[in-house]
């Protein structure tokens, strides 16, 4: 399992029509995904504008080659694209610990 | 419950050791911090120096006053400290939304 780690920042005022846009976006688009197993939204606190996805996926290229080169990609990016305030900053991470 | 988002980078060469020490730190002093409800370390793939600590408070004053205030927080750094390359970025989030 791979987790994508995604950090947005979006236009000033939009954060709940971003919220509707994001999880309408991961469930009818992202969730056909091929190796998508689940993703998480979070809210800033302190930055109003800033979110940040957690998109787990079962190996790194169901991300990098298969998502971000088929299809669904661009239909992802017609959802979420227009409240971007900056190109999100993504990179991949593997669990290291895990203590609950 | 509010998630604490730490951005953290760290000395070259040092993940094993790290790994070991955020571990440790967690298991014996975060662990009994009040209001802590589970944590999780992410290793980077790209930028091997860069982990994510994302710790679940019950509320946000759990970690900025009972926390950081109390005597917990210098025994927390005392562990995992030595091996930050820069101060860790650390913000908090409230989940948005989450599909499975």
């Amino acid at each position: 399992m791979i987790l994508e780690h995604a950090d947005i920042l979006i236009q000033p005022g939009q954060q709940a029509a971003f919220t509707e846009a994001i999880q309408r976006g991961l469930a009818t688009v992202i969730s056909q995904a091929q190796g998508f197993r689940g993703a998480k939204v979070y809210k800033g606190i302190e930055s109003a504008e800033r979110f940040v996805l957690q998109i787990q996926w079962e190996t790194l290229e169901d991300h990098t080659v298969a998502f971000r080169q088929g299809p669904l990609f661009g239909q992802w990016r017609a959802i979420v694209g227009p409240f971007f305030a900056a190109p999100p900053v993504v990179e991949h991470f593997e669990l290291a610990c895990e203590v609950s």
